[in-house]
């Protein structure tokens, strides 16, 4: 058997699908957030980054690159172990504390990422629970879906926000049976919004847990960026808040905020939590100290939802099929992966402009789409350059304009 | 359903079997290796880590932090993205490049985790491959059984490092069907070392790949630090290598090195990898900096054998029951969680040495141990004063001292 020859294929199948991905080699400049470097084959050139999850270029913060620097000389570079064996440091747990702060939940948990938070600890909860049923909204995130598939418990799908379709599966699995509702707040290729608090009414009045992903809204919504749940009333509602410290923390890590019995549950049992690295103290600390600057201030929010709205406003204008979000998230739908590559190929090419084309399997087929995140740090001049850059390159490709015409297809 | 109770009471068996864990919440200091502050309830202390997996001291190296913090200050904190999104930053493509030439392989790939690049990789080559069987050695790690698992195919287990009977398991298998033989080169608890060379002898006499996790290895083995492999001279004949960046090498991250199409198979189908952060280009930049300085500096490689022979020896010397390491590991056999937790918890309290007890499910039921690791930065002070307080304890516990009879029970 030639091995390698499998994996050739693989990858073959990939190019014929034209879903094939190429990695851009990116050079961030603190301080000059969303310009960057672009290592491109031929010689480094000067991009303007619209697609970053650094939502609100965190990443740049000089309190977090103080934090993160001070931290590392005081202290050094890694954690030196496992939470268990030596690799406890003291700003991760600062950093728990601050996030089971900001949930209002008794206690945090910090993983290596968001990724890890959501399989380590759904599967973990669900294992425990026995004959645990997972209701799980179809958009899920795959590592949500990783969390479930682990668990080795049943899992049944309801359609995306869909109350009608979770109440139909909640009665059906009767009041006695242990039940887990695993969703989302902001659904991040669409930038919709699930309705938190009616499905925490239906959790209670059914007897279900509810476990829900706050990656894409946490530090960027509620008064202290606690997240949609927050932002509406319900955070307290909520049993299991999931987020991230990548994204709109801008570092890098990811965690689980409840209540004592279940936080300690998951330290105690998950695999993916005991036995590897803990976070280094130097990225705990940069961590710690963006979600306590974004407890207090609002200007970052604010920016970044004037700014989102102002970029759908100009693509809008140029009749760019703007999807109807909800959120700082502006998709803008292609429909193929080959012109939605072509598209973002000539961005960059003619206009230096560094969009990722969105296909499959993150979005479903024939969604592919280019998926936009403004920041604070993109101004009014920035967004009038991507919505020129866009119109022409929509012309040069002849793309359909209107997103209604094309989802009516 | 009350669901904290299920949780309360998945914890209360921990306490009953005297295996609940409590992390010491320590703090490093920088150019003090091993000497850190223990955040102890009644206010902080200074003790001597014992049990680190920083084994070289990599984590304070001025070369490493003066990366990881100009890294910082020059491109930000986090990576901004996945890596198809905006992620992929210029020192991750550099480190990628640096890991492949350490292990002299087309290609390598960068995980959050070294548990991650495991569970990730392992699981997408296994599902690539048709009828794929895993033989996994029975020591495994916890991250290459998730692996195992999430691949969806049959495994067999074979006994720990026992040629006659992996080749009983090929031999059964027979030629055609595809085999992956995964094992590791440093078990990381007892620090015995597999035979590799014989390994890649059996896979290939029955047409197998071979996976092998050089955690406990790189930058601490062969004459640049690519692992036991490399030491074996036999690194050419493993196809895929998995490492660390988080042990030896101080920092925090995971990898594997392989041939171009097994690696852009896991690049392009793992869920692992694709759907989460990258690292932040100063984590990259700081392992970047770690491997390169230990593929031409033997120094630490040559200290951290004198210093860990010399602690096997002034313990055994004092009739402690030492496991029979290979390796810079130094197991110290209790066979008991609670008298392991009762001596690691007198050395902390009256000679401020900071072990912890490794008990099941990390080991077997019966063979609860001090896990020692000496460091280039233990010298010989500080190994006297182990053998010392170890002694005390052993006496004041009543604890037995010989490893043969131990054993022999
Ligand atoms: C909804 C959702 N959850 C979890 C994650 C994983 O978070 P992280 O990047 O910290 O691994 C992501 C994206 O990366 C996500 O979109
Ligand atoms: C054999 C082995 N493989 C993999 C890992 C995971 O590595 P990391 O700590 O980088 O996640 C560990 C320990 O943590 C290990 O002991």
């Amino acid at each position: 058997m030639i091995y390698d020859d499998v994996f050739r294929s693989a990858v073959e199948q990939l190019h014929t699908e034209k879903r094939y991905r190429v990695f851009a080699d990116l050079e961030r400049r603190a301080g000059e957030f969303p310009h960057a470097t672009w290592h491109a084959p031929d010689g480094p050139r000067d991009v303007v980054v619209w697609c970053s999850n650094d939502y609100l270029g965190m990443g740049e913060h000089p309190k977090v690159l103080a934090a993160l620097t001070e931290t590392a000389n005081r202290v050094g570079a890694g954690a030196g172990g496992t939470r268990n064996i030596a690799g406890t440091n003291h700003p991760l747990v600062m950093l728990e504390n601050e996030l089971a702060d900001l949930h209002g939940k008794e206690a945090g948990l910090v993983f290596t990422s968001g990724y890890v938070s959501n399989e380590a600890s759904i599967s973990t909860i669900a294992r425990l629970l026995p004959n645990c049923l997972i209701l799980s909204d179809a958009l899920n995130h795959a590592s949500m879906i990783a969390g479930m598939r682990g668990s080795g418990c049943a899992r049944k799908v309801f359609q995306h926000n869909d109350l009608d379709d979770l109440e139909r599966l909640l009665e059906e699995a009767g009041p006695d049976r242990a039940k887990i509702i695993a969703f989302e707040s902001v659904y991040s290729m669409d930038g919709d919004v699930s309705p938190i608090g009616a499905i925490c009414d239906l959790a209670e009045k059914y007897g279900a847990m509810t476990y829900l992903d706050e990656v894409h809204a946490v530090g960027m919504y509620g008064p202290r960026g606690g997240g949609i749940a927050e932002r509406d009333g319900v955070m307290h509602r909520v049993d299991v808040i999931e987020g991230t410290l990548a994204k709109g923390f801008g570092v890098i890590g990811g965690y689980v905020a409840a209540s004592k019995p279940i936080i300690d549950a998951i330290r105690s049992y998950a695999p993916g939590f005991i036995f590897t690295t803990a976070i280094p103290p130097a990225i705990a600390a940069a961590a710690c100290a963006s979600v306590a600057h974004l407890k207090t201030s609002q200007v970052e929010r604010d920016r970044h939802q004037s700014q989102t709205l102002k970029t759908k406003i100009a693509l809008a204008a140029r009749g760019l099929p703007v999807m109807p979000s909800e959120t700082h998230i502006v998709p803008v739908l292609v429909g193929c992966p080959e012109k939605a590559k072509a598209a973002t190929d000539l961005l960059l090419s003619d206009h230096g402009i560094y969009i990722q084309p969105i296909n499959y399997p993150t979005v479903p087929r024939g969604t592919e789409r280019l998926r936009i995140s403004p920041s604070p740090a993109h101004d009014d001049a920035l967004i009038r350059g991507l919505a020129r850059a866009l119109d022409a390159v929509w012309s040069e490709l002849d793309l359909p304009r209107r997103y209604e015409a094309i989802a009516a297809e």
